[in-house]
């Protein structure tokens, strides 16, 4: 059944059911949404999270109604959503949108070991920067027994890339066609604390302009 | 009972749940995500939208599973994200993001009208860029009678969002803390068609370094 919901229905020649594209998707993200039902509504929450080949670490509070509800052995999915940018044809109907797109359906439970769970929040700092997780105090073996982090072994998928130009019958030759990249990028560091030396070589590296 | 569900467990204080708040973000962003149950599991799928007031327009081929779902009258939510930045504490554990986000749900109907139609079109464009209206070939009537326009009236809804630095016990004096803002922009222009002209005005000004 699952295997099925998951097909894509339109646009079948943008589909892809390769793992090792799912895993460079999971890899350049660190945004999902979890959609999960509640009171018979479906709905979905951004959460962070890191991967490791077809698994994926999300992290939360132990009080946090999404953990627990996977926790539980409820039934949610995970979509992983990467606006490339904007495809401009000459007829305004015939605009689209260059995207990847991951959705992924699995089991979820709760690691227990505390280096599985410090690997996790590595990997997620490593994401943003590599250097981050060096520079600031890693969480100690308390920290990680006080927040949760739910394991979830991918069991079926289907990734959607659309890119390239245009796709219109009849385009007016007159009129700019085309592309549009979507660049998103950390900028504007605001210190809030008392230090007030240098802004460390990791940050540098991330920040436009670098 | 729904708008029970709709109520922020975790961080209440950074729930919000006022009209004008919403009607913010709505105008603000063009993604969305649609939540929708097929074959019992809940999924959610990137869609472009406009709004008026309280009412969010999609647009869709008439054969979309989810444009037909949502006619139907089958249960969904929307939910708006836009990620703000980073915030660095000197503990990896205490990290947060910025952030906006809404949910909401509401009942979907089928636009006839050709002229609404048009009008959320022309929405979606100048939520891109004031001028691109003009610029391109507007749909036809026929055109528009060969598209789906959803509606949703927005009934029940909340909006969360974080903002501001770190919240730590103990903060570290000795490292950087604070934020990093995530800013988006559109680069990178590239043309498919047979126009040789210069980019219109229109799109210059939606380019970084505009």
């Amino acid at each position: 059944m699952t295997g099925d919901d998951l097909k894509v229905k339109r646009y079948p020649d943008r589909a892809v059911y390769d793992k090792t594209e799912l895993m460079r998707i999971l890899g350049d993200n660190m945004f999902c949404n979890v959609s999960f039902i509640s009171g018979n509504i479906p709905f979905s929450i951004p959460m962070m999270y890191s991967s490791r080949e077809m698994s994926v670490y999300l992290h939360g509070s132990p009080d946090s109604r999404l953990i627990n509800f996977i926790k539980s052995g409820g039934t949610f999915s995970i979509e992983i959503v990467k606006i490339r940018g904007l495809v401009l044809a000459t007829h305004i109907k015939d605009n689209s949108v260059n995207y990847e797109s991951a959705v992924a359906i699995g089991k979820g439970m709760e690691v227990q070991d505390l280096e599985e769970k410090s690997d996790s929040f590595m990997a997620l700092c490593e994401k943003i920067a590599g250097g981050m997780w060096d520079y600031y105090h890693q969480p100690s073996d308390d920290d990680l027994r006080h927040v949760s982090v739910i394991k979830i072994d991918i069991e079926d998928f289907s990734v959607k890339i659309r890119k390239g130009g245009p796709k219109e019958d009849n385009p007016d030759g007159g009129l700019w066609t085309g592309t549009l990249d979507l660049e998103c990028h950390y900028s504007n560091p605001t210190a809030y604390g008392k230090f007030s030396g240098d802004l460390p070589d990791f940050l540098k590296s991330i920040l436009r302009g670098k």
